[in-house]
């Protein structure tokens, strides 16, 4: 992995450059590990618009970061961060940029106390390089993807009447766990009836009836890449107007996928899936946005709503995930996790979207 | 629970007077569920030093609330915090406390440009009153642990020569949600032969071996609440070296157990562990403080090191959990959940301290 981080660091520079600052101050956790492989929960990184990278850590990462960077100079020290401003304004930098979506108000007070040095917000430098992902980062989610998969088709038998929500959760995630996750990407969705109209349902003790539809969102993280799909399935025969929703939903999603291509708005995608559950009458049902970015957080850039600006381009991993939630019955959400390409999408959930009755 | 949360809503509002502030804004999210009872991932507090509190949270939460938290006025908006400092400002309070270790720069800036309100950090007020806990929270602490000892026991008979550390980490944890738990209060530490020498070691693919230490860190939650407990165990009989440190480190234990009493110097109790690991020439290998506060986080206020000042009082839970880790040979740590009490320690984890031979 090191020359992928060393890339990942040099169009980083190329852009802290561009903003006027000397070196970017790196302090949220998960691009400290974007750009170095280190997964600390206490590390800073500096990348200089000129010159090689230091990453700070404390001692019981110094091992790990020997091993996962050892490309880098690592400085030991509890203060990360302090000690990384100090490194700075040594250096001759005057102006080093910082997360300001990270860095709390006392954290940054404790910064500019120390060090004669300007700080200054330059936005989410890497979050915007996050978003387009390499096909290494591709091979992961596809593998966490896969694991999500073969989870799903070995819990199918233990759906059925009489079975809570909380045991068909806990199902899941140990069936990936035990397919070669690291753990569940997120804590898992398990609504059944009328839980389905709650978009986020917290799996409970309800049991499982025959006539409910049941509603599964859930994924593997593997290799620090998260999977998300979502999947209605039906306890026992649907009633006429359960089929039809989820014919519904099943077709605005398949409309979602079709427009998730290079140089599409993200307003568009969702719309592309909107307009189909609006024309047939449900447009308030549909009470959240189409998706998001999918990566080494669950939740990343871009989002895919209404109100969303900006387009697709190739290698960028997507959720599509229209749902219908009819208050006191039930709901459908059916889901997959994508990644835009310039050939067309390639799915990384492959598991059938025919409504399974169980 | 209600009784409960306002009494805690009316100690602080009093503590918010005293700091001359009109209200503190509460956006640390256990902070707001500490005061209202409502576990949300998007959600505000704003306590008044006069007059009821108002929260504000999303939609997704917003049926949650009426039911956790019925007597409290909710605004249903997304920009919680920023619905909050304009109701405050509306309100003719001109300054406006807030968590500077919450917030961010970037989200502070959001509150600054739109209000006409000054912005007063006033510290961890939230925090420092979580410190003492009541006896319902107490509760949910013992149930906590001794869901955790129950799972040691489970998992016991599964311990052996052959077996990864990463198996033993998942059974324990299976068997602490099969026991109750809402899950595991942290990532479990299971470290088995050379890996017992680093303290916060990630189970791997290590079979354990005969003559091998093995070290267990791990706990449940249960109802927001998080057990720690740590036992070493010897896979086969142990060499003269391996029990000669268990011993010390054991005897170090019960003395920081015994010294935790109201009006306890943090540091003594602290040194009352270390004092005995130093006297048996292994001071330099007791390389972290003796222990910390556990409730709703599992790290909280006090923190118990040789560097550490204040002092504990009744109804304060912490771990005392001192360790000796010899490197590329192993290590020793043992660790107990207790609660400060002015009639004694109450020991919440109870599994025995013996060294165990498997």
């Amino acid at each position: 992995m090191g020359e992928t981080h060393i890339e990942r660091r040099r169009r980083l520079a190329a852009r802290v450059g561009e903003r006027d600052a000397g070196a970017l101050l790196v302090t949220r956790l998960v691009n400290v590990r974007y750009l170095t492989g280190l997964d600390s929960s206490n590390a800073a990184l500096l990348v200089p618009a000129d010159g090689p990278a230091v990453l700070a850590t404390d001692g019981r990462y110094a091992g790990m970061a020997a091993q996962v960077c050892p490309e880098l100079r690592v400085v030991v020290e509890r203060g990360a961060a302090a000690a990384l401003t100090a490194l700075a304004a040594g250096g001759g930098i005057t102006r080093l940029g910082f997360e300001a979506h990270d860095l709390t108000v006392e954290r940054h007070g404790e910064l500019t106390a120390r060090a004669e040095i300007e700080l200054a917000a330059l936005g989410r430098l890497v979050e915007e390089l996050r978003r387009v992902k390499d096909e290494e980062e591709i091979g992961l989610l596809r593998e966490a993807c896969a694991i999500t998969c073969r989870a799903f088709d070995a819990v199918l038998p233990e759906i059925r009447a009489g079975v809570t929500e909380r045991a068909v959760a806990i199902a899941l995630e140990r069936a990936m766990v035990d397919l070669g996750a690291e753990g569940p990407a997120f804590e898992s969705i398990v609504a059944s009836g009328p839980n389905g109209a709650i978009p986020h349902h917290h799996p409970g003790g309800r049991e499982l009836q025959r006539g409910d539809l049941l509603t599964l969102d859930f994924g593997a993280r593997y290799g620090g890449y998260h999977a998300d799909m979502t999947r209605t399935v039906a306890i026992g025969e649907p009633a006429a107007w359960q089929r039809e929703v989820y014919d519904l939903v099943r077709a605005a999603q398949a409309a979602a996928v079709e427009a998730a291509v290079p140089g599409a708005e993200t307003a568009a995608v969702d719309a592309a899936a909107r307009e189909i559950i609006k024309a047939a009458g449900h447009g308030e049902a549909f009470t959240h946005g189409l998706g998001h970015g999918v990566g080494l957080e669950i939740h990343e850039a871009p989002l895919l709503g209404y109100d969303r600006t900006g387009r697709l381009v190739d290698r960028v991993p997507i959720t599509a995930e229209p749902g219908v939630y009819l208050a006191g019955r039930g709901g459908v959400r059916v889901e997959d996790t994508l990644v835009v390409r310039d050939g067309g999408p390639e799915l990384l959930t492959t598991t059938t979207r025919d409504l399974l009755v169980l």
